[in-house]
């Protein structure tokens, strides 16, 4: 299959990798000179150091001739980048299966991607990739278990055979907005998880905390639209215990550096990739409000973040809540 | 109150700590002449290096004087030692309460402690406490939360009363048999969660293995009665992540050692604590055959320990299950 891959950063390329392995005939697009120079040298040192690219894969600037070309299109860029990537492609996109690897929620909108998409580009063919599966070892054929969702079943059938084989497995989800949220309010989990690793590795503290921020992710899901069972799975406990303690995860590092007392400001600066975390904890932050929906370690982790609030008097906060029945 | 620990290793020594800390007389029993020693200089080695121990803690070799002198007592001993100490105890035992923290199960019998107890001793008053709780961390102070669980709501409460402080919380449940399950079988799921280290450390593999093993011990749980909340809460997930992640878990270190290519003998002829793992997936292994439960991580687990079966065999064989849908 002709297949289409925007964005060319370290998931966009690895699952390139992937699909090219598979058989397919892959074009990657991406806007940066530099990373497609390095693309048709066969590596790409920004996003992927040290893992070869096949230069049968093929890189491109033109994103236009990415997306007429491709039967089906990945999607690989940050959240908030999403609205206007979709603009762009609007005038020449012919309706092909849209697969979505971004995991986040739009700031101020608090949109999830399928819903910015459908505002954009109208009905479209939208399947959500997700689960525990960090680009780094995905490059190197490490075993990775994701889910495929789409209200239409067919569709996450067609992305299962697509993107399977032996070291990559795709299992099926018809529960867009449970694999959505769960893959974009881990991020937030794992921001506070680090901190308690920038603090001090506290791994008692660290796995109640994951837990009850699991938690929080249901009941939020919950009053969303999404089935509690896919928060079990991959694509939403899954990726929440990778998220948290893998020394890949880019959210988890945002936190181990506020833990160590770094400011949120110079750490970004600092990183050549984006902390989806960051972002939707602000997504989230006014809307738990309104929903009436108890999330206490995502307020906490706000507030550490943008409101200066003192990551040990957070955790102590966090600790000191009225003890009771665990239920 | 009078508090008589049974058990002086890691876990009993650092529960002492916490008890004399909330202002309880603790006396805390070992068999072993060395440990014996050291508790009275204020240390204890061989299980809790680097820790100072109150002098006020009173150490004993005497068990009838540690019970008898006792409010409450806390069993603080490996399970397949548990129908034995029940035993020499019966004699003088007036019904205190019993906090027990041993997680396993007894070979050949599959039995709880709670059953076990209730065997030898009759209609005890149980509460099981548990979570994730590393003794090395709760030993110093580091925030943790637990679970108190018991059929008898006030022994639950009383339990939270006596152990809780500022930095260790203890969270009340009513589903005994969850949480004694829970903190059983998560041994095994973290010896296989070490297997994965061992091999490369691959934190895609693991996350996804994880997850499948939480669903597994919930899908035991349920035919034994348990409830499925409970695996979600502390005694479940949360036990469940420290022990398949930290570098204090015994149970994650004879499965990374395996993973290495070390055989099982020569790691427990190595070790001087206890990983009760390699015994509960002997307990679970008939049982999930009569069961008809789908348990394929605790199958694995007990052929690569117990029947030779390569590793890495048992890790392709867990990926290369058929492709479907995820629930």
């Amino acid at each position: 299959m002709n297949i289409g891959i925007i964005g060319a950063g370290s998931w966009g390329t690895a699952i390139s990798k992937i699909l090219l392995n598979n058989g397919h005939t892959v074009r990657i697009w991406t806007r940066d000179t530099n990373v497609y120079e390095s693309l048709t040298n066969g590596e790409n040192p920004y996003y992927l150091p040290g893992i070869s690219i096949p230069k049968t894969i093929i890189p491109s600037i033109d994103l236009k001739d990415v997306v007429v070309n491709s039967k089906l299109i990945v999607l690989a860029i940050p959240t908030q980048a999403v609205r206007e990537v979709a603009k762009q492609i609007k005038s020449y996109y012919q309706n092909q299966i849209i697969v979505n690897l971004a995991k986040g929620l739009e700031i101020n909108s608090q949109k999830r991607i399928s819903e910015i998409l459908s505002e954009v580009l109208g009905n479209v063919k939208y399947v959500i990739l997700s689960g525990p599966s960090h680009a780094e070892e995905v490059a190197r054929d490490i075993p990775t278990s994701v889910v495929a969702a789409s209200e239409n079943k067919n569709l996450a059938k067609i992305t299962q055979e697509t993107f399977s084989n032996v070291s990559f497995r795709v299992y099926t989800n018809d529960d867009v907005i449970g694999v959505e949220l769960g893959g974009s309010i881990k991020n937030v989990i794992a921001i506070s998880a680090g901190i308690i690793d920038g603090i001090g590795g506290w791994d008692n503290s660290k796995a109640a905390l994951i837990t009850r921020g699991l938690a929080e992710i249901i009941r939020y899901g919950k009053k969303k639209g999404a089935k509690k069972e896919t928060f079990m799975g991959l694509a939403g406990l899954g990726d929440l215990i990778v998220t948290c303690n893998s020394l890949h995860s880019r959210n988890r590092y945002v936190g181990e550096m506020i833990g160590r007392g770094k400011k949120l400001n110079e750490i970004i600066e600092n990183m050549n990739m984006v902390a989806e975390g960051i972002y939707t904890v602000k997504a989230l932050y006014d809307e738990i409000k309104a929903l009436k929906v108890e999330m206490p370690i995502i307020e906490k982790t706000y507030e550490v973040l943008y409101l200066n609030k003192d990551p040990r008097k957070a955790i102590h906060e966090l600790m000191m809540r009225e003890l009771k029945d665990e239920n």
